[in-house]
């Protein structure tokens, strides 16, 4: 019992189910620029998207992981590509998703970005100041769009509404499972422990608060079940 | 002179010469809120502005650090104090002033931040949204106009026009000696070196290209004799 301990904190026995596959996860938060030196992010601090990356590696997946900014350091066995805003995670994702089995959407991907980028610094001249933002592409549905067989897992950030918000972002997106987490308060984002709520079609799962290594660890036995029995 | 360049790199042997005073040092990004997860920045890291302190410190001063959010360790013989918003880092510095000689503003503050803050997190529902933005209150004024003895430094990050825009700001501000820097295009900001160039309403002064250790020390050089020529 002890030694099952061990393994399953360490993962070293895990089995290696997932060998011969490509996953790929976005994580973190991105960055989109107003002027040469602002921009509109937000707490993300990708701890969650980089804990997934291990666990997919530790099944024997092959995982390429594309990053926002953050602090982390590249977990063991993973790729680790870098990227600031949404566009750039994006382009990068759709070209990974192209000869990938399984795609994770961690990333807090920026919903808008500024409609145009000063290439000076902004001068604080007025009293208040208009930020026009356009809708920044959704990465999720433009990966399903291109890709419709991929086996897909999105993330739902909310601070109401939980159930209704991810269930309906599952079916909007054709995806094959969301996990589903608030924020806000400091809950979840940039916090070491964590804890999710699963939806897919026909089921759900809750993750009781744990650290975020270990909540990757269950959130991937449900990927490898669902993905095992399409 | 080996022992001397050595002495010049550790600091171990600065004189003393600021024994007795109370210096205040803001630096790192300020975080504005737009709801509770997303937010607006600038890519300041806080490293010039922690290494002012720490070289402050070596020179005998009481340091008090009022710091945005930064992933840097608190430097030797500093007391830090935690801030994210431009409104929480006036407050402290207004208070933190008030029993100082020295104030040093190498925070990069947010010039603006959301007119309303959003209690939920905004949903993702127009195809462009306009963001209401109100100036901030200026820090390096307001604890100007309520402290008017104070021996002040200011920074002034520019991306155009360095000399014109730094010495309005000197002038603008009744500040004793500014600190100007290019950002943008990797310079700066998020970098190990920095250059900078010193105005004061008498003189100027390059600092070329160095560690922000090495510039700090140069900067506090000048900040020592100034402060003894008042």
């Amino acid at each position: 019992q002890i030694f099952e301990a061990v393994v399953a904190q360490t993962g070293a026995a895990a089995p290696a189910d997932l060998a011969g596959l490509h996953a790929v996860v976005t994580a973190g938060p991105t960055r989109e620029p107003l002027d040469p030196v602002r921009f509109l992010t937000n707490r993300s601090s990708g701890k969650q998207g980089y804990a997934v990356a291990e666990a997919l590696a530790a099944r024997g997946a092959r995982v390429t992981l594309i990053s926002g900014p953050t602090q982390l350091a590249t977990p063991r066995g993973v790729t680790r590509i870098d990227v600031e805003s949404a566009e750039q995670m994006l382009g990068l994702s759709l070209a990974a998703a192209a000869e990938a089995q399984i795609f994770v959407g961690a990333a807090a991907v920026a919903d808008y970005r500024a409609s145009e980028v000063a290439g000076e610094k902004i001068k604080k001249t007025g009293e208040s100041l208009t930020l026009v933002l356009s809708k920044n592409p959704d990465i999720l549905a433009t990966v399903r769009a291109a890709q419709p067989g991929l086996f897909m897992v999105g993330f739902a950030a909310e601070t109401e509404k939980l159930a209704e918000h991810a269930r309906g972002k599952l079916s909007n997106k054709k995806l094959n499972l969301i996990a589903a987490n608030w924020v806000g308060n400091g809950k979840a984002f940039d916090t070491e422990d964590n804890a999710l709520q699963l939806y897919w079609p026909e089921g759900e799962q809750e993750i009781p608060a744990a650290s975020k290594a270990e909540v990757a660890r269950q959130l991937v036995d449900r990927i490898v079940s669902l993905y095992q029995a399409r």
